[in-house]
């Protein structure tokens, strides 16, 4: 990869969760891409809605992150294109990209037996932000969190390992987004930390699967009329997330996101329950089914059913590029605070926003002639 | 059913058609809402965004038509209560307005052995809807085709049976509405007539099952940057459009319509076939099955599956009451030609209008205030 | 209904929820078969392997039963009818039949309040049972439980409801069948008079749709030694046995009985969860959802998915005269004991049969060949 | 690959269409597990109801074949890898068997313009074969067919490729297996000599998807007395059957042969169509969607829906293997003709078979067991 050119300052992209499959494709990507080796499919801010936004060029962004365990990002690519996630040859193809993100990826915590109180940690998770930024000599960095979902908080004052991290974007002067359910920076003690840190965050919790196609499917119903009686789903995931979610904690937090969704697009909540299944034989896979029971005119009981077969990184590498591009641009242009224009990406967006994904998609293309202008 | 208010002229509502299942559940239908015996399910303009509009009230409607056939509608009204279209004991309690839309249909044509050339049965059809228009004082009436589809026309210069009646609607002074695929009013010859009648019009081809869908759907794909490989489907049809269907001939028309959706929402015209089947086991219920093979980020495959199973009138009637009100309402207003703003519910839009559902509706609400607005 | 001939004593179906959907769809189409307004469609037992088995003509059955509830039958089948369960002239024509069966219907226990200890609600039950009998000159009574689910029992000593029309069956001479997976005569207080009382009895647990399905295609991935990695499912079920089953007690008891077929006709337990889901706005019918993980050849993954739809009243009702006809011949034939040649009507049969439903197939005809055997 | 045990002579397997995805698989496929690489999934062979069949090992094959095109084994193997069709080292893994059964491939034909006449390349072929027996000393070579399938014959009288292929076996003493719906030995030019050949034969289409689903639940219809009133299907192919098949004179063939399991498990034939449709983008998979419109007791409307979603190769390629085994160890202990025994494989077997797959399964077993029993 040939150096940028001078006027593309470099980007930092710190991933939370930086050595999970997620995090791997997103920077397997993103040097494919740069190298011309697959065209950008999925990545919305290469449409041409975008050209003119002044987002930070792809090959302009470093990686790095935190992470609690070992497994090198080349092993890791090796892993997924094995389970037909990445393309056969990629990990080597990109090899050089792998072992250069892998270097900047530094432990997170708190790890078991960890002596540091919250305060130590968010201190050294800042620091490791900050020798990051100094070190490429980086306009700025994004801190993305796609780490595994965390169980639901159990207590109100201690912060969880998601708001640790979320406190040390802020202390550090990085824009934060949180594509995880996890807690971040909705933790009632960092409110007014957020509030004051005049930085732009995004999140929460990706929209990638059942919940895209709900957010697409819910207006339909609401702008024809048909009264859906019960909307009952069920998803079946394989591998890390699979496991972190058939906590029913954990799943309680991404439950609440979809349950939102429905009732903020029909305007009332249906019937039905959302399942979320650990099967690990699916491996990287995910299958949703939605069953929609709706009646329409004077009764008459209809059915729409819907099975999405997606693979969840594939689904969610391009939006985390997207959302560090839009992100950084937010920061460059002095937006601060919230961004709902990215509800687009979020089942739980931050802010008050549509729920409806044309209507939010809309908002976003407002926005990318915003940044624009703002240029 | 008491007199309407003075305030509410009269206005007529002539189907093509009009002893069709279709036609039968909006006799029914309407006048089962203006005894308030079911909520309007299904029925867009009865949302708050038309109460301004101006629209007639549905207690001002009076119904008749042309068929071709002799069953008359009460006892058509109990073969779909049999058939669970209508609800069991609606046909008793809605006989009287039942027996009186009966009463004002006519016989249609051309009839086997029919000697009338095409001008003979324009001046009959035209004739019939002036006498239903001057004995019931009706301040308007609109023309809605709902027979079933007919074969695409063999021929360049004779008129099928759609357009004998859609020009005997200009002849009359009648808004126009195909709610079908058969030709109506897009006949080259026509076109004139159209142009220089002055009256609105709309069309073609509801949207009532599968397109409906796609037309949500394929937006979501396109927004996402996600790319739609093939987009395959199967329709299986009971009843009546089920038989005419089936004749490659009437199902080219219809498929023609579904095509344009996926390219006008995608950009491409992805791989895949329609496939529609007659099921007489289905009765009055169709099951569309879709397959949408997309590419995600780096090329890997994915798969949304959909499964639709409806009623067909249960899902044309309300919208026909939606376009013989807002089309009747174009007309008060002194608008003229075709009525883009209703691409809402059509497949093959009259003139040049958005193809994904969202915007669709979008225009549809801006015409709901415009129609006020004229008020 | 004129008196069967001479040779065809009249047996008795006492039902245990006499005026729940399945035994009203019983009595109602029983009815409606022996006047032959209807096909035996879902009738095993009508079928030309049976000609020559000795069972009782349908209309030498007299049906009685306990229930809890007030709801009279011809009440009831008018609910059933608008619900689409029943034709909708069905409860008109059969009403003399219904109220016939609604005047044996006795009230159950315990209830609310009730005083009595078990021994007298059984001598209670017995007794309502020994007068039936008597009363109609019954050649013998079949009691079959199609009652609701009842919670799995929390109590190692007190006998559930279940249990005491099981043990009043026993002490009243009469076949017990249980086509729900409620106890019955599972408790360990009712193994010995079971097996002392010289009855025939049959259970447990009506297979009718998700593990029907699992028993046909279970062995089908055997025969072809192909890998089942994960087997999940979801159910969603409206009406009464939804809200049952809801209770979380009440679905492990259903819930055994599914794995049971897998791990018997698979050799293994896959990997896979099954929910039941309560979804009122489905009235009578449910919903079944499969999802099928299996490796092939090299490991190549695939995927079958099925989805059921059926109204359980109806998938139930025929069953349920199939095995009160079969129990009663064989309680005349001389049978005692465990009839495990009838494992093709449940999820959970007693004794030791096979799990392939083409194998339970293959004994039910043994069975009936038997039957005729010994006449 | 050690030299076979002295006990277990070698035994040819000559594959027309030697170059396709099938018979790559079966090569590939079979040498991994001769090399213990993975467990032998899908080869229903390697049961243990076969252990005492005398059927020779995988390790005593020897592939060979005919086809018309020139991509080398190892290339064709690195492509189905790319696909997912074959795991990702499988083709390095195997290299040395690929090439050796690459170099026992010769040119087939008719080629275009080919200028030797049936009887030419019959000779021809035939003497490819017993050349294939000399040089490798084999005990016997079974021919399979596995090439595209070609159009329905439009003459009586010549004799299409597979027909001239399953004659060549004939002339050579080979026996012969048809595993796709092209004529072959099924010619009335061919069958005085496949009877007079005193060769065993098997055939037609093999049953690897949606037709072995169906064969798996026709009889759980017909068993439980329920009346299927439509069964539709949809079948959804990439790679070169789905081309061959898009071709209506082949769907022609082979759709005959998905209702002949219907007509035959369910004693009727249901209303309902089957459509192939070419969807290159699936590449090597396959998705078949049925939908089975049924009444239960009194009429009640029930509908069940499969998804198969495969890869027609791993689904083939065991079989094949199976067949192969299964043939030679048929010759070698004397039979001769159709080996009905084999219907479990096939859509339209030969001789006079069951149709459900479960009472051709126990055949199967029957026939395992004779088979030992003749050594």
């Amino acid at each position: 990869m040939s150096a940028p050119p001078a006027r593309s300052p470099r980007v930092g992209v710190w991933l939370i969760g930086a050595r999970g499959s997620v995090a791997t494709s997103v920077v397997a990507g993103c040097a494919a891409l740069t190298a011309g080796l697959h065209p950008p499919t999925g990545l919305v801010t290469e449409g041409p809605a975008f050209a003119g936004s002044g987002l930070p060029a792809l090959s302009s962004l470093v990686f790095g992150g935190h992470d609690t365990t070992d497994c090198p990002l080349p092993k890791r690519a090796e892993q997924l294109a094995a389970g037909g996630v990445l393309p056969p040859g990629l990990p080597t193809a990109v090899a050089t990209e792998l072992v250069a993100a892998d270097r900047e990826i530094r432990t997170g915590g708190p790890l078991p037996g960890d002596t540091r109180d919250a305060d130590d940690l968010i201190a050294a998770f800042a620091g490791d932000l900050r020798d990051f930024v100094r070190r490429h000599s980086l306009a700025r960095a994004v801190v993305v969190n796609v780490a595994s979902t965390e169980p639901a908080a159990t207590s109100r004052t201690a912060l969880p390992p998601s708001s640790l991290y979320a406190a040390a974007a802020l202390r550090a002067g990085c824009p934060y987004v949180n594509f995880t359910p996890s807690t971040g920076l909705h933790h009632p003690a960092l409110a007014g930390l957020a509030a004051s840190s005049g930085l732009p965050y995004a999140g929460r919790d990706g929209k990638t699967g059942q919940t895209l196609l709900r957010s697409a499917l819910g207006p339909m119903f609401a702008q024809r009329a048909l009264a859906v009686r019960a909307w009952s789903g069920t998803n079946l995931l394989g591998g890390g997330d699979g496991a972190a979610l058939a906590d029913p904690a954990a799943a309680a937090a991404k439950n609440a996101g979809k349950e939102r969704v429905l009732a903020d697009t029909l305007g009332t909540v249906p019937e039905g329950e959302v399942h979320i299944d650990e099967v690990p034989a699916l491996g990287d896979w995910k299958t949703a089914w939605d069953h929609i029971a709706f009646d329409g005119f004077l009764g008459t009981r209809m059915v729409l059913q819907t099975i999405w077969q997606g693979c969840d990184s594939a689904l969610a590498a391009p939006l985390v590029l997207d959302l560090a591009r839009l992100t950084a641009r937010a920061q460059e242009t002095g937006r601060t605070g919230p961004l709902t224009a990215l509800s687009f990406y979020f089942k739980d967006p931050v802010g008050t926003a549509p729920a409806a994904l044309a209507d939010q998609y809309a908002a976003l293309l407002r926005f990318a002639r915003d940044l624009g202008a703002a240029a």
